[in-house]
């Protein structure tokens, strides 16, 4: 099974079209995850902090939740020890079950390009002359800013490897519309542009279950755009960001899904995490408190969006 | 001093203007590197190996280079162990004073842009509450495609840190013009809106030389598109791609440059590092026989663009 049809299995198993982004931020960890650690400089009493969050996190939602997205960002950030964090808090995952979305946004082109798709989606040169899968995520987020040339090894090693991407295609931030809205030659605009290009080589990754491990990213700013896109790419999994804590509602998301309740997959963050426990709370929450809190979060947003696309779409297959 | 100032300060100093891309390509490197290395599946053996030719390789260029911009996807292939070797290949390089552009094209918005920012020019935040820096680059490349307000928290950053980014304005690659080359909403193309972007926020990064550490990554490809972003952007650094292996010559980058001879910085990673000795001779060459090889194709990389320079700008300053 490809990507594509491993995160549908999982959407249906579920019946939660939903993504808890893991997004570790020290300063938002409540101080119980805190205690007893020593600082030192290598950043390994951070990492392992951000791993046994993750960890705990990871065991409240892994039977409700298709999937995880890990932001690199939040790793990156406490170098070689973060990127430890990050392959442990993988592995873990997918120890569970879970499909692994890592938000990178990754770009470039020619072998860079293909490096970054080895990295993250294929297989790495020893020296021995063999090759290792590394950081094994299922989909990875590719950003198209250098145009097709840059995307298509990020495809290539989706076809390769039965992994899958998520193209930022259109996204929701204030002026995303810079660049995106750009009208280029062909008479359309950057984000129907790439849409067009993102449905053409979906073709190359469609699974058993109809959709394609080439996705997108799509903003649910505006519901006309996304029917839009939508139809455009029939075949691609939509990833939404922005629900709850960055504003966006249920209703907001509708018209990113297909009629079967499949096709769009949305993802929270902070949302999960961290805006449901104040600044005064994390400083004396106790886990299993902290814990239930996450898991409330975690049925309130799957009750919220699957009340909604039930009434929207009475076909729904799960 | 600023980024901007400290490396036009190395490129005067050597007269050259030009960066050695450490790109290491397990696959590319002499056999002498992997001799007695023994496999095991952390990566651990492929990080050492990549750290042992990057040292060599700066010990040889040094003198002769202001600046060395390793490619963040040839670490990130070996994981948490591959950025260990990203960490002390740039500790290396500073120790020896060379300036390091960090090339990740990372990009995203908000909080995750600011982390991304933190990570690689900035300080992180420990469980103790204090902040340490974490990778220190001088200098980070940056994708632009979320608009400003995903290129903000760089710009913050750079301010706050003394630290630099260059900003993908126009690459060289066949299908940039897909989404660089797009009508933006006030008739002129995205590339040319990013330029005046970058030309605005480099106002707030200007150090005592009179360039910015807000820089542009623009490709040689055409002249006359060159002349005119260096018209809009007089105070950027530009980091030029595709010198020697890619195909571009010494002639092709001239219009990057203002007539101080400053104002660009070339670079060259297969030149310098693989091409000059082919698969054959990979297999018998012994260090110092390879590292003649890098050094000649360094010196004779900076011979073309500074006869080239001088002989174009007879008031270039170094």
């Amino acid at each position: 099974m490809n990507s594509a049809d491993r995160l549908i299995e999982r959407i249906i198993k579920t019946a939660n079209p939903s993504v808890i982004g893991l997004d570790p931020v020290i300063t938002e960890i409540p101080d119980c995850y805190k205690l007893g650690r020593e600082v030192k400089d290598d950043f390994v009493a951070e990492a392992e902090l951000i791993f046994e969050f993750n960890r705990d996190i990871i065991e409240t939602v892994y039977k409700y939740v298709p999937a995880v997205k890990p932001q690199s960002a939040f790793y990156e950030k406490y170098g070689s020890a973060g990127i430890k964090a990050l392959e442990k808090t993988v592995a873990y995952a997918k120890s569970k079950n879970l499909i692994v979305i890592e938000d990178a946004k990754r770009n470039d082109i020619g072998n860079t390009a293909n490096a970054y798709a080895e990295a993250h989606l294929g297989k790495v040169c020893l020296i021995n002359g063999e090759t290792a899968p590394s950081i094994q995520s299922d989909f990875l987020t590719v950003t198209p800013f250098l145009g097709s040339d840059g995307v298509e090894p990020f495809i290539n090693a989706c076809e390769l490897h039965k992994k899958g991407v998520f193209v930022l295609v259109r996204t929701s931030n204030k002026s995303a519309f810079e660049i995106q809205d750009a009208l280029t030659d062909r008479g359309i605009t950057v984000s129907e542009a790439l849409a067009e290009y993102v449905s053409a080589v979906s073709e190359r990754c469609v699974g058993k279950s109809g959709y394609s491990s080439v996705g997108a990213v799509v903003g649910a700013t505006y519901p006309e755009q996304a029917r839009a896109l939508r139809k455009i790419m029939p075949k691609s999994i939509f990833l939404v960001p922005g629900y709850g804590a960055q504003g966006g509602s249920a209703k907001d998301v509708l018209p990113c899904f297909n009629e079967d309740g499949l096709g769009t997959i949305v993802n929270s963050s902070r949302g999960i995490l961290y805006s449901h426990t104040s600044v005064n709370e994390r400083k004396t929450v106790t886990k299993e408190e902290y814990l239930k809190k996450v898991k409330n979060a975690v049925l309130t947003m799957k009750g919220e969006i699957y009340g909604a696309l039930k009434s929207e779409y009475p076909n729904i297959i799960y």
